[in-house]
This record gives C-alpha cells, structure tokens and sequence, in this order.
C-alpha cells in the first residue's frame, strides 16, 4: 500500500482489500484479548490494548488516506468507484470498533478492582459471536459475497439472545444482592459494547450487500 | 439536488451542504420527539419516530448516491475530494444517529407500559446538550470551523457528566426498591443511546477539524 503510480489499479485494489482485512484481525485480537482481560483479571493485558489503539488507528488513517489518492488519481468507474466509497465506511466501522475494546478494557480495568462477581460464562460466548461476525463481513466486502453478509445480519439475533441472557442473569445478582450492582452495571456496559460491535459489523454486511446488489438493507434492532 | 450536469460544481457543494443540514435537523427533531414522547408518554409520537425513520434514511442514500456522482462525474481535486469524502463519512454518521432516536423510543415504548419511576429532570437537560453538539458539528462541517468543532468535543466531557449523574440516581432508585430495577435500566439505556450520539457528533467535529486542517484528532472517553 506504498501507492507508487506505476503500481496496477487492480494491484492497490488487491491492496485495500489487504490493509483493511489486516486491520479487521488486529480489531478482532484486542476483542479477543479484552476478553481473555476480563476472565484472567489481566490489568497488563487490558492496558496494552488500550496502547494498541493508536496503532490501529494510525493504520486506519493510511487507509483513509489511500483511499483519497486512489479516487484523486485513478479517478475510478461507477463498479470500483462504489468499491472504494464503501471501503472508507467500513474503515470507519473498524476505527470505532476498536474504540469499542478500549471501553470493554476501562471498564475491566476498573471490574479488576473488586472481587469477580461471578463466572463468566455467556460473555465470552458472546464475543465469540461478534469476532466471527466481523470477520465474515470484512470476508464478504473482500470476496464480494452478500450471501454472507446475509449470514452477519441472520447472526445478530444470537447477539440479541446473548445480551437478554447476560441481562437477565446480571438483574438476578442485584436483585439477590444490592452490593454487585456496579460490577454487574459494568457487566452489562460490557455486553452492550459487544452489541455494539455487532452492529458495526451488521453496517459492515448491509454495506456489502448495497454495493454488491443496489438493494438497501436497513436493519432495525429489537433489543432490550 | 437533482444533480443535473449543467449545475456549476460550486452549486452542487452547496446542495450538498443544504441536504446536510436538512437530514441533519430531520434527525435532531427526531430525538427533541423521542424525549418528548419519553416526558410526556406519547406513545403515538414514539411510534411516529419510528416511522419517519424510513424517510430520513431515504434521504440518507439520497445524499450518498449524490457524493458518489459528484465523485465520477467531476473528478475533484484534493480540498472538495476531502470535502466529500467528509460529507459520505458524516452522512453516515447521521443515519447512525437516527437509529439511536429510534433505539430510544422503543424504549419509551416499554417504560409507557410501567408507571414513570420518577420525573425527568436530567435526561431532557442531557438531551438538550447532544442535540446542540450535533448541530454546532454540521455547523462546523458546512462553515468549515474548526473552533466550533472543537466547542463540540470539549462539551462532550458535559455529556459524561450527565451520564454519571443520571447513572447514580438510577442507582439510588434501584437500591431503595428492587421492583424498579427494569425500568431503571431502560432509562439507563436511553441515557446511553444520548451519550452515542453525542459520540457521533465528536466523530463529525473530528472529522471537520481532519478535513480542515488535516490534523487527527482522537477523543478517547473515561465514561462510566
């Protein structure tokens, strides 16, 4: 992604796919590891996720950047156009979905700060829903496949079950005990950042599914 | 709007601006409605916010299908690429914001069904905080002001104010009497919803101040 101009366009096409997919999976790590944060009450883990986030988001921003420089320079046709224009949304998907991992990470830094509540179960589960879900939409925009973004979309009614479950289990504690309600507070921001990224990675497949077909999926939520 | 070839390319910005803003005050009467219909337990009007939902994100690819024209069609230089590619990104934003509106009024919805736990005092005022940092940000974009976009993330640290204190009294309230504890949390939730879109505005005033003096500018919030 250096955008030296005797490069093909097809090659800094190949390029974006690249840079974009490279930073999905490092979006992806930091959900992974702000989880493997919360259950190993790992302070160290947390922080360097929050670190990381500069990283990424200087990452973002050359993306941003080439994806100007190819609509300055190559000047690109309706079909690469369109390529193009959704890369840069979905590149501002990524940015907030890191930002998501560094919230999940303060509030663990500050769960870490009391005795654990209870095990986390559905949490994890949880997030192992919404990584695949990012991953399979950056996956579809990539290979330009909406059948599955139609599976991301289909996906987030599990992410729905997930957060009424953790709901509910979180207002069992309180209700037995008034002493957990900030950590099952803090709990539940958790989940609903999980939500969150979901969502992202809904816009992600809705986005895909425009590009690729022109039909406008416009996906309404029906959580509690 | 209706991008005729023969409009000047200066008169396609400002149409551009003008759609803007217009989706932009769509959007703020949608959340100013969906707090009145929360105050005033008007179910009919949560139900109406809902529906207009549809229109404003018609309007939304509207604007989107217009950038991309203007992006085939006039090829443009460095500043008004920039220019645009601001205008896809924030056009973007909107739609997010007026789903938050009607995340909010499902809510509503729900809490109608319960007698009100306690008047409203801090969550209309916390409203009334967003609304305006959503329109002093596409205020900036269109003037291309950075000042004011700076205004906009420095009252975001009001926003988490109010988030804190809402926060506590809900908590107050649930520790007096458990049976409040589900209303209390989908006042919580709305208070979120109003905390992501003054999220939203921050994104648009960063942008500006990205477009209009290429710095980065990354808002990272310590909220509860």
């Amino acid at each position: 992604m250096d955008g030296h101009i005797y490069k093909s366009f097809d090659r800094e096409l190949h390029d974006l796919k690249e840079s974009l997919l490279y930073v999905g999976s490092r979006v992806e790590r930091s959900i992974a590891s702000a989880i493997t944060a919360l259950e190993q009450r790992d302070t160290a883990l947390a922080a360097q996720v929050i670190n990381d986030d500069d990283m990424i988001d200087a990452k973002e921003v050359e993306i941003d950047e080439f994806c100007l420089r190819l609509l300055a320079l190559r000047q690109p046709a309706a079909r690469d156009l369109r390529f193009i224009t959704t890369a840069i949304k979905i590149n501002y998907d990524l940015e907030r979905i890191g930002d998501m991992a560094v919230n999940i990470c303060e509030r663990v830094e500050e769960l870490i700060r009391e005795p654990q509540l209870k095990p986390y179960i559905t949490l994890p589960q949880m997030a192992t829903t919404v990584q695949l879900m990012l991953k399979e939409s950056l996956n579809a925009f990539v290979n330009e496949d909406p059948a599955l973004a139609r599976k991301v979309i289909e996906d987030d009614t599990k992410v729905d079950n997930f957060l009424d479950q953790i709901f509910h289990e979180l207002l069992a504690h309180m209700m037995k005990d008034l002493s957990t309600t900030s950590r099952a507070i803090r709990l539940l921001f958790i989940s609903k950042y999980l939500e969150r990224i979901a969502d992202h990675a809904v816009n992600i497949a809705e986005l895909v599914i425009f590009m690729v077909e022109g039909t406008i999926v416009r996906h309404r939520k029906q959580s509690s």
